[in-house]
C-alpha cells in the first residue's frame, strides 16, 4: 500500500508517519520509484505499536527507538527478548521516599524474597539483583512498613496469585497471535494499554464490592 | 502524647507536621498550655494517611484537604463515605487522546456496559454516568480500539473478575480495622499505596510467566 493508504488504514497522518520514517522508528518502505514507497501490514503493525508507546505510554522516542530494537532483536528467545524490552518500558514510578535506604527498605527486600520463596517464582528470584520489577515492588513495600502498615509475606501471598492469573490471560491473549514478531509486539502494546485498563476496573470493583457490604445509605 | 513524641514515632520532622497544622491536614492538639498542646493516637493515624496522600500519592495539598473532609465526613453511611474519598482522589492518568470523542469511545462505551451488565455490578451501572473510574474505563478501552485491538465485553470479563477479587480481598484488610474512622483512612491509603504494589507485581508475574512458558534460552 501507499503512505495515503497506510495513513487512512491506520488513523495517522502522513506528517506523523513521516516524523517515524526519520527518526526510525518505522522501517522504510519498499521503494518503488524516487516519490513513492510501498508499505505492507508489518508496516500497519508497527505504527500501532509506536503509537502505544508514544501517544499513550508518553514514551520518549529515545526509549522508544530502545524497547523496538529489543522487540526486533531475532537472536533472543520469546522470553528474552519480551523481557528486554519490558525492562526498557519506563517503570512503575517509585514514590519520592524510594532512595532512603533505611530498615524498611530491609523489610521489605526480606518480605519481598519469603513472598517469592512461597510462590515459587524461581526466575523472579534469579533475577532480583538486576530486575527493575523487583526493585520497584521492594519500594513500594518499603513504602507501606514506613507508613505503619505491617505489610508481609503473607499479605502480600493473595495478592500475587491473583496478579499470575492476570499474566496468565495476558500471556494467553499473546499467544492467539501467529507469528513471533506479533507475539511480542502485542505484548509489549499490553504492557502500556492494559495498565490503565485494570486499574480502573480495580476501583470499579472496589467500589461495587463496598457498596455490596456496607449499601448506599 | 507531645509534638517531639508525634515526630519520633511517626519518623515525620516536627517542621512537616507543624506544616501540616497550619494547611488544617492535621486536627490541633488538646491544648495544655500557651506553648504545648497535646496529640493522640488518632492524630499519629492522621499523619500516616497525609503522608500517603502526599508523599507517596504526590497529591496536592487542595486535593489532600478535600479527600480528608470526605473521610471525616460521619453524616454519610461507609459506602458513600468512602467513595467520596476515593472519588476526590486523582484519576487514573488518561491517555493523550481521551478527549477524541470518536467512533471508539462509543464503541468502548458500549463495550463496558456490556461488560458491567454480565458480571451484575449493578452500582457501577448505577453511576455510570457520573463516575470518573467508568470514564477512565471507557478511555483506557477506546485507546484499545483506536490502535485496532478489537477489546470487547467477552475479552475484559475475565480481567474484571480478577480484579474483583482483587477488591473483595482489599476489603477483607479494611474490615481487620476496628473503628468506622480507621476503615475508612487505611481504604484511602490503600487506594494510593497498594496500586504500585499491584503494577510491580503483575510485571514481575508476566516475566515470571513468560520464562515458565519460553525458557530462557
Amino acid at each position: 500500500m501507499r503512505l495515503a493508504e497506510l495513513s487512512e488504514r491506520s488513523g495517522i497522518s502522513t506528517a506523523t508517519i513521516k516524523y517515524y520514517l526519520r527518526e526510525g522508528l518505522l522501517p522504510p518502505g519498499r521503494r518503488i520509484s524516487a516519490t513513492t514507497a510501498d508499505y505492507d501490514e508489518t508496516h500497519l503493525r508497527r505504527l500501532r505499536l509506536v503509537r502505544a508507546l508514544i501517544q499513550v505510554g508518553r514514551v520518549s522516542v529515545a526509549t522508544a527507538k530502545e524497547v523496538l530494537r529489543h522487540v526486533d532483536d531475532d537472536s533472543l528467545g520469546t522470553a528474552m527478548r519480551l523481557g528486554a524490552a519490558l525492562w526498557a518500558l519506563p517503570q512503575v514510578p517509585e514514590p519520592d521516599d524510594a532512595d532512603e535506604v533505611d530498615e524498611a527498605v530491609a523489610t521489605a527486600r526480606r518480605e519481598v524474597d519469603r513472598l517469592l520463596e512461597t510462590l515459587g517464582w524461581s526466575t523472579a528470584r534469579d533475577l532480583a539483583a538486576i530486575s527493575p520489577d523487583h526493585r520497584s515492588l521492594v519500594a513500594a513495600v518499603a513504602s507501606l512498613i514506613r507508613l505503619g502498615y505491617p505489610w508481609d509475606a503473607e499479605m502480600m501471598v493473595p495478592y500475587a496469585r491473583l496478579m499470575h492469573q492476570v499474566a496468565v490471560y495476558d500471556l494467553d491473549i499473546v499467544e492467539k497471535h501467529p507469528s513471533e514478531a506479533e507475539k511480542v509486539e502485542v505484548a509489549v502494546a499490553g504492557a502500556i494499554l492494559v495498565e490503565p485498563v485494570l486499574r480502573a476496573m480495580h476501583r470499579l470493583a472496589q467500589e461495587e464490592e463496598s457498596v455490596r457490604r456496607y449499601g448506599l445509605a
